[in-house]
């Protein structure tokens, strides 16, 4: 772990550069194998599950049987632990809900608005050396409580062309009955395209590699709505005297395992707080089973010493982390200050995994800088909030003239004919 | 103008499709354009103005002066009229203000969401014949009440070098200040990258033609966001025989000026609506200004006869139009019904122009088909809600264990840390 002490702002930006991701490579591969998908629908699938997950498999969609007895292969504390979960992401996603509006703006002129649910999203959950449950739940809960007609699961098999009992678990609580054994570009194309088994969804959510992200930025382009372009997981820990060096450490861990590409950032007030975090760092680094990926992400990683609080802030909403947490004296003061970010973690007792697994916020948050402009997953991402006007005959006699001389003024004349044709009617309706 | 008489479901997509739009080609002839702007600055867009706009500007940046007194060329009337739009419009997306969240998902756990302005937006106003200053207002006004710190505006020089005064107008009502001389792929590059005079924004908004929507469609691949796909404009009209032919006819003629590749879509439950309607078009067409553009567009567009209003919902939801008018007896019924529209329009005495203008939706709205899973321009897109959560040791003591459990299960044995050695501390504090 690099350490900079004060460093002069100009350099900010090229010492937390994140790690470059290669997208050109990618998306030469990843080309071909969409459009194989396009073309060969279910066959293709199951080639490439054969290809690279190394299965063969008979149906691409896990038999509903499968999902209704998931229970039975599944430890009761986990079941217990996801019931949790749920309730706690159900109750602070249910609290997000936006009511219709409903306003008269002038006499006459009532506008509206009203959140409609996207019809067919698809949830694309990784796949690897264990099961992520926590992204079904993450995706899947938004989804139903937005009311989304058609939820389509999509999770590369495991060698047994089997998905883990995990997984269909959570997706059976939430009600989720559609799960396609597909991983990779593959996955994603066949939600962007539709095949015999997999219908073409709207949009396309979930966290992935480089490919499948490649691939959800290909079917972007092809008219499908994608959650967020995503990037390697980063949290940034802004820390002082306050805060116990072993919980900070644990923190900063639990972020660097991801990947050898994740990032980890450590601000504090004095060059003694940052060394005795690395001290138990080094310490805690040696019991993890993921030691290696840990520590190639920590080589990623920066500790900077700024004693100023305001120039602390301003670096954090510079770089914009995915995660910050914040363990200083002063929490309200740098929780106002905070205007990019994804999440926040308040306080010595307030860890990066409560928000990753079961405190009720979303886990799929904006990474690479994107907190600038995005928000994360969020039960607006499951809607479309459409608009509706109604306009009296009264309403239309008063905002009709103001309307005529805008559109004559953009010399768009049958957008004022419009209104002209109206007008002249209640005119002649009069006499 | 097609006429199609309850045609099977099968050939829906075919017949009305879009007119395509080929973004490979643009892109070439972008990418140069936007490098150069990324290279060389306000050069290179003095540069462009001069070969593309054809004068030569000396500065890039609009005289606050000129701002401050564009109200004297400007008309009373029109002054009065954007005044009336631009007080439509702030009632109508102020009222789409997100309250702060906060709620004690379990004892001792905290959840929180606060929606925080976008540091720095662009707003990009397309040139032309007139001066597009209900983009401006449509734009800025959520901007504006959103909080963004800096707001730039682009919009390309007339042949003079200067901005139109009825857009510095309305710049200077809304409390926009910088307000940039450049157009096209010039000023989406400046936005996105910078320049000594443009500062680098977060997110860009903005119609445009094809130039403008590859070169923000390359941008956002460069991390900045921008509001929405944008393709040629829009509508579907629904109407039976409660509808007045002249009026319909009107409003399909005003979506038919914007341009040669807009799309008009009348679907009606009987042939004798359509062909009224059809004479009204005919007749209304030959006193248009934009004749020529309109006959072009009406060229694209179809007429769908369909019965039965629950297979006329089906169509409509499946082309999702960017604007929907409804100007049938059950309006309301058909209302219910909409799942896939930008905005919509009900009655005989509510034009789309009224949302195109003043009466305080917006007009910034999703083409294309993308209506199924994008809303239009809202003060939601001026904003990031982040998430927040604070945990007690109590509500630690009774959310850890969930926490440690489902990481334990992915595997993330560091994320279970980061939990245990705060519990363990806990312990030990107890004894």
């Amino acid at each position: 772990m690099k350490i900079l002490v004060n460093p002069d702002k100009k350099i900010w930006k090229k010492e937390l550069a994140r790690p470059v991701q290669k997208t050109k490579d990618i998306e030469k591969i990843v080309k071909p194998i969409m459009k194989k998908v396009k073309r060969q629908g279910d066959k293709a699938l199951r080639k490439f599950a054969f290809e690279y997950d190394h299965v063969e498999i008979d149906s691409i969609m896990v038999d509903p049987v499968d999902i209704k007895n998931s229970g039975k292969q599944v430890d009761k504390a986990l079941k217990d632990a996801i019931k949790t979960a749920k309730s706690n992401i159900e109750k602070f996603h249910k609290l997000q809900e936006s009511p219709p509006l409903s306003t008269e703006i002038m006499k006459g002129v009532t506008c509206m608005r009203r959140s409609v649910a996207i019809q067919k999203v698809g949830l694309y959950v990784p796949g690897g050396t264990a099961p992520l449950f926590s992204t079904v739940l993450m995706l899947g809960i938004p989804a139903k409580l937005a009311g989304c007609e058609e939820i389509i699961l999509c999770t590369p098999p495991d060698q047994k062309g089997q998905v883990h009992p995990a997984i269909l678990y959570a997706a059976k609580l939430i009600g989720i009955t559609k799960v396609i054994k597909a991983g990779g570009a593959q996955a994603i194309a066949a939600l962007a395209y539709g095949t015999e088994t997999v219908p073409r969804v709207d949009k396309i959510f979930g966290p992935g590699n480089q490919y499948v992200t490649a691939a959800k930025q290909l079917a972007a382009k092809k008219g499908v709505a994608i959650d967020m372009p995503a990037g390697p997981s980063e949290v940034l820990v802004y820390a002082d005297e306050t805060a116990i060096p072993a919980f900070v450490a644990a923190d900063l861990l639990s972020q660097a395992e991801h990947g050898a590409d994740s990032q980890v950032i450590l601000v504090c007030p004095s060059e003694k707080i940052v060394d005795n975090i690395i001290v138990e760092v080094n310490a805690q680094l040696e019991h993890l089973p993921r030691q290696k990926t840990a520590r190639k992400a920590l080589e990623n990683s920066v500790a900077v010493v700024i004693d100023d609080m305001d120039i602390a802030l301003e670096l954090i909403n510079e770089y914009a982390p995915e995660h910050l947490i914040i363990n200083i004296k002063e929490e309200d003061k740098a929780v106002k200050g905070i205007i990019n970010a994804g999440s926040v973690f308040i306080g010595n007792f307030t860890p990066e995994s409560a928000g990753d697994y079961a405190s009720g916020t979303n886990h799929t948050l904006p990474t690479n800088g994107y907190a600038r402009s995005y928000s994360g997953v969020s039960l607006d991402s499951f809607v479309k909030k459409i608009t509706y006007q109604k306009i009296t005959e009264e309403g239309l006699r008063g905002l009709g003239p103001v309307i005529e001389v805008m559109a004559e003024n953009e010399q768009l004349m049958a957008h004022k004919q419009a209104v002209s044709i109206r007008l002249n009617y209640l005119d002649k309706e009069k006499k």
